[in-house]
């Protein structure tokens, strides 16, 4: 877990902002959940690994001493959503469109973008099974990274019944279908021949004969004629053409690409399944796909459900490594130091940088009345880009000195044209190009 | 613990983004920690009531089992901030002003504007012995609370040294100091024959002197009269009176009020303290002090510090009851529903809706194919001010109706000017009066 300075909060607040203006633009509502939920509404949701990694709260009061606990940490957004939905169902919009940003917790090993405390952005659709569904979700998702300056992401698309469909008719009986999920999911790193050992290590005796429906250039057509007269995994190949028609309207268009080994951990997904990913990070940047059931989980009410989620960390991490934040992220923020005279009133001080404030400038006060040289080095190792100095002088003149900090320039302005001056394009950048 | 629905969200939005432009604007950097610390950095921080209300976490892997805890949920972030700054010393400047709006925890029972689970919203500054310092801080709170829409609002600030002083001066020794500031906390309710009885029962011989000291109009003038030669109160003395200077020429100037018989409860202050209630509320909006011996509980070297921390749930409370929210924040954000007709092609309807978010509009697609007063309403339900209809007829046309849906009235537009006649604020402003 990690503090975060600054800078940090800075370049966050950056990219969060950018992921909550284009969801509001797809007309999604934000919704904010407690950290801690009941355990019970926790487990059982994210298979037996996750189970795990929740991290569990210690019970209050006279129980303290058993060890036992009755709340757990967030471990995703959206087992709190399905949550939420099932309890609130009739305060809210038939068609619920909702984001959320907020940090959730897991009891990991932290590796390179991965922590125990991280911030997931979630976009989900309640309450339609069209198609519609997945191609604004992917559309939205698409429009963020591209906002964020990403050009070379993917959107990987795969379905579970297509998946379930593609490994019967390759002869894998459903109690071995996860341990050739595994093996597939390798594709990428070891290819067909490693995949081909993998399955055989896993118990499946035919690996040729899975490889035939996964290995190679393998197109929605030829998916569909493999999985034969399966009435769910032909729906699941209907689903996925309507989802590339209607996406290459969209932003998404061109980042979609169809992957029959994409299988995805999470236990609840129930349709269509997502990742994306960039050349440069092993792991993705995000994930989503459809898990009609998880409400019903809550409520007994079966409503369909489909959502993605961006891993915050893991944008950062890549935005960082590539320098993909633009300049003005990183400045300090603060416009002006005023500076105090020593033997004089801080009120002076203080009253000018009142003014200031009042016309919206950033202004820091240094604290105590001190040499001007100390007070000018501050200013310089906080990346202040300016300095004002108020004197009995200049209060008789009616004006203030304002010092560059980078090219040592002092100009005297008078008092009332000084938040413009102040406001000038040329010297905000200042602080923009000295971090 | 609360989920926050949409309307709620943007309430707490507009609020925390009042709060962070007001403190941008005097200089604070924003800080942010993680929400689970070690518990040896969060116990015996508190006083004895605080570290029960902590939070604390099973210590995970193969240690569960025996009830061991080693993580604790953050419980206010003075802490935190004390922590980071022993810890992170060099790479903050030598006056580090920061602020940091996150949730804390506690394990206490709920009332009234006070949650298991809330946000604070805290402002301090690091470095300086300085009473500017004081006189910004509460001009920084002063200003967020205008800004907010408050005008009825009062900084009561007093200093622990004078307290200490005071009551020595009473004749109370030390050992019965926390006795005699719970009789004395009760003024406004009791008065002064109440404080006197219950100064008695709590072992208080000679509660008039005590009263002496801290009943009727107490002045600056008076305590100082009152401490006598008590070198520490006759300091704290001159730092009050130096605050009541400067702040008269901030926002804070007309707020700010001297109670000797404000105390506060958390331990770890040292100097000056500060309170800020309104009539309406029992309890108070915010709280803050002085605390130059905290930070050297992590660090070993003694840094002074002051802050001030807001409650946003209370104001968030009061400003609800008192109709504060401009009515633009209720609104729901959307500017337009996309409509899909049944048997087209709903590619033509996510084309449009492309359009409109790349002009900057907010806009939600219906997500699947239905009769059109089916989608209508569906609008009004979901408080989406303007529908657009494009068919066939629309399509050749090369126009869009958009239907009003509270005057019912209904417009063809064409389609290049859709974007700005969807932007008129006439039309924007059906959404916000609607809800």
């Amino acid at each position: 877990m990690r503090d975060f300075l600054p800078q940090d909060v800075r370049r966050r607040g950056y990219a969060i902002a950018v992921v909550e203006d284009t969801y509001r633009r797809y007309g999604f509502q934000p919704l904010e959940t407690p950290a801690l939920e009941n355990i019970e509404t926790l487990t059982g949701k994210y298979g037996e690994e996750g189970n795990k990694l929740i991290f569990k709260v210690l019970r209050r009061g006279e129980h303290e001493s058993s060890g036992e606990t009755d709340l757990a940490l967030r471990y995703d957004l959206t087992v709190p959503l399905a949550r939420v939905v099932a309890e609130h169902r009739g305060k809210l919009p038939r068609f619920f469109k909702r984001y959320q940003i907020q940090p959730v917790w897991r009891a990991d090993r932290p590796a390179r973008g991965r922590f125990r405390e991280f911030y997931q952005c979630d976009v989900d659709a309640i309450g339609s099974r069209s198609m519609v569904v997945e191609a604004e979700l992917c559309s939205a998702v698409a429009d963020v990274l591209q906002q964020l300056g990403f050009r070379d992401f993917t959107i990987r698309i795969n379905h579970r019944q297509l998946l379930a469909g593609l490994l019967d008719a390759a002869g894998v009986g459903p109690e071995l279908h996860g341990q050739a999920l595994v093996a597939l999911d390798k594709m990428d790193k070891v290819g067909a021949d490693g995949v081909l050992r993998e399955l055989q290590e896993r118990g499946i005796a035919d690996g040729q004969r899975v490889l035939a429906a996964f290995a190679g250039d393998v197109t929605l057509e030829k998916v569909r004629e493999f999985v034969g007269g399966r009435p769910e995994a032909q729906g699941a190949v209907t689903d996925l053409e309507q989802i590339f028609g209607l996406a290459g309207v969209t932003s998404a268009g061109s980042h979609l690409r169809f992957d029959a080994t994409l299988a995805r951990g999470l236990s609840y997904y129930t349709g269509t399944i997502m990742e994306i990913t960039v050349p440069d990070l092993a792991g993705s940047l995000g994930g989503g796909g459809r898990y009609d059931g998880l409400i019903g989980m809550f409520s007994g009410e079966n409503i369909p459900a489909c959502g993605f989620s961006l891993g915050l960390e893991r944008i950062l991490v890549v935005m960082g490594e590539r320098g993909m934040f633009p300049p003005g992220v990183d400045a300090g923020g603060t416009d002006v130091l005023v500076t105090l005279f020593e033997g004089e009133d801080p009120a002076e001080g203080l009253r000018l940088a009142r003014e200031l404030r009042q016309a919206g400038l950033r202004v820091e006060v240094y604290p105590e009345p001190d040499k001007l040289g100390k007070q000018f080095k501050y200013a310089s190792a906080a990346a202040i880009a300016r300095v004002a100095v108020l004197g009995a002088d200049e209060r008789a003149r009616g004006v203030v000195t304002i010092k560059d900090m980078r090219s040592g320039e002092q100009r005297a302005i008078p008092r009332a044209e000084l938040p413009a001056a102040l406001r000038e394009p040329a010297l905000r950048q200042v602080a923009e190009e000295q971090q």
